[in-house]
């Protein structure tokens, strides 16, 4: 199943997307938003699965076209916005290029941070900053969306709270994050907006490209139409998404609409390109003693997608453009 | 104006409570919750206010027993929740107790941090924590919800948008905070529960000892029934309530309903006691080389309240017993 939210007041109005991203049918008969459909999950995803079979089968004669640049983001505010740095060998070559080591115990213990959940964007919106001399970048991620986990969960048992997976862009305001990190209350101003994928998917839909735990398919992170990578965010993923359950949920419960996400997808060498350009800046500064590509400019556009075996777009794209924003 | 929450399902039942605490009567007519009073403010404003004054005023048939136990969280889940630490004569406190420096910057620098705002706690809510181990530990705050707040907004701007005020309990786990601080990533296992007053008020309610910026009247948290502190929150607060939504607005928006929090209540010498185990225990380790008191066990009742000039509980009581959790 797939699903959206279209524009529409601060929570958007909940749709049901065909399997090919073509065609889309309101959920208003089922959940008007997908928080509300979470809430509830366990008996009002049923019936939106049964929308989903009619909507693919093409007999709902109340289908539109699905049209993404009229999304907002699935969730467009959640309750709890957690996200990983998964791939530590990217945490190794951020370190490595500034000349730090890593320590032993990001290997074993993982590390994550509390995003701001109150605005997410949507997957054509403008990215809006106020000045580049941030140092804007993106980050291409695989999240997911959980139930209610209760405290304690075992890494076993999280992975049957896993109801829904999905794309962000994690935008990150590279010049902010030393010195806010510095502070060691974790990221803030450096971390604006995240912005999601036209549609989340339930884990049936990945087919042997998801074990349960880490979905093994390239990213892909274009920049004004250059490809800036494709790393695989199956491989090299020190913690998989059940070990960040469990982590989360140690000393508390997790709500229903919990979104944990994956860090920037990263595999060791890079030799299939970056999921941000912070990557790509360490590799040539290793290289080089100094990164050559710049951070991102006004007018930039950024695309992100994830396509399956057989090529088809599986979560539709990211597709947004840094805008200045007006203060 | 004061308002809370009934406990009734995720959201709770927005009531409104009459200005001694006594009386209260449901706003379903007006809002069915906070979060959606807060959603639309500006307009629904005027209608809670008027149930308020004939709450007050006693003429209504419909009005019940104000309750603090039946009550959830005004807000029981929020979309943000930003956590500073105001009272930066209590960082500098903590730092010496460990014999560390504090750095220049944070006179200057707000420091916050992103909570988890997905399960706020009611009032009279146990705190159910699974090890005593983790070092247990009370933070009485002071906090204000925001209505919209535009990126950029200036201080002076920033307290038009303060729509309401409360109290918490921020639970502290304090020794999972060194590892977890020494990440950079901020805090998040040691963070797992905050529980509000009872009630929420508008800025009028508070007279004279709100000024726009700070709330100057004593914060007192009790503990096993021993007053542990009554800091004035007015006094040493480095930050202020505008200041730090400018520093949490300088480079995205915040949502209505956005919470932010002063940190735990300090002033300069502790002279009216603490509002935290750790600041006491840094005195104690100041003074005698190790501290004497302990953190908190389960079966331990911490209280926290602020009294007007009169007397009178403003928010109502916190009141709280520590409960081991069954995993």
């Amino acid at each position: 199943m797939k699903l959206a939210s279209l524009k529409s007041g601060r929570d958007g109005q909940l749709i049901v997307v065909s399997k090919d991203l073509g065609r889309a049918v309101s959920a208003a008969k089922v959940a008007t938003t997908l928080q509300q459909a979470l809430d509830d999950w366990h008996n009002i995803e049923a019936a939106l699965c049964s929308l989903y079979e009619q909507l693919n089968k093409g007999v709902l004669t109340e289908s539109f076209a699905f049209n993404p640049s009229q999304c907002a983001a699935p969730l467009p505010r959640a309750y709890h916005w957690v996200d990983g740095s998964a791939y530590v060998s990217h945490v190794e070559l951020v370190r490595k290029a500034r000349g730090a080591e890593l320590p032993e115990s990001f290997w074993h213990d993982p590390l994550v941070y509390m995003g701001a959940s109150d605005a997410f964007i949507g997957p054509c919106d403008d990215i809006e900053v106020a000045c580049e001399e941030w140092g804007i970048d993106f980050e291409a991620e695989v999240v997911v969306v959980t139930d209610d986990v209760p405290a304690g969960t075992s890494r076993e048992a999280a992975k049957g709270h896993i109801k829904l997976l999905g794309l962000v862009n994690d935008v990150s305001l590279r010049n902010l994050i030393a010195g806010e990190l510095a502070k060691q209350f974790g990221f803030y101003q450096s971390k604006p907006w995240t912005s999601f994928s036209p549609v989340l998917v339930t884990p049936d839909e990945l087919g042997e490209a998801w074990d349960g735990c880490k979905l093994s398919l390239p990213l892909r992170a274009t920049l004004n139409g250059r490809l800036i990578g494709a790393p695989n965010a199956g491989v090299d993923m020190t913690f998989d998404f059940p070990t960040l359950i469990e982590h989360c949920a140690k000393t508390r419960s997790l709500m229903t609409g919990t979104v944990i996400g994956s860090g920037t997808v990263s595999n060791v060498g890079s030799k299939e390109g970056s999921c941000c350009l912070a990557e790509l800046r360490c590799l040539e500064t290793i290289a080089q003693g100094k990164p050559s590509t710049p951070f991102m400019s006004f007018g930039d556009r950024i695309e992100i997608e994830m396509l399956d075996a057989a090529g088809e777009s599986i979560f539709g794209k990211i597709d947004q453009r840094v805008v200045q924003s007006i203060l």
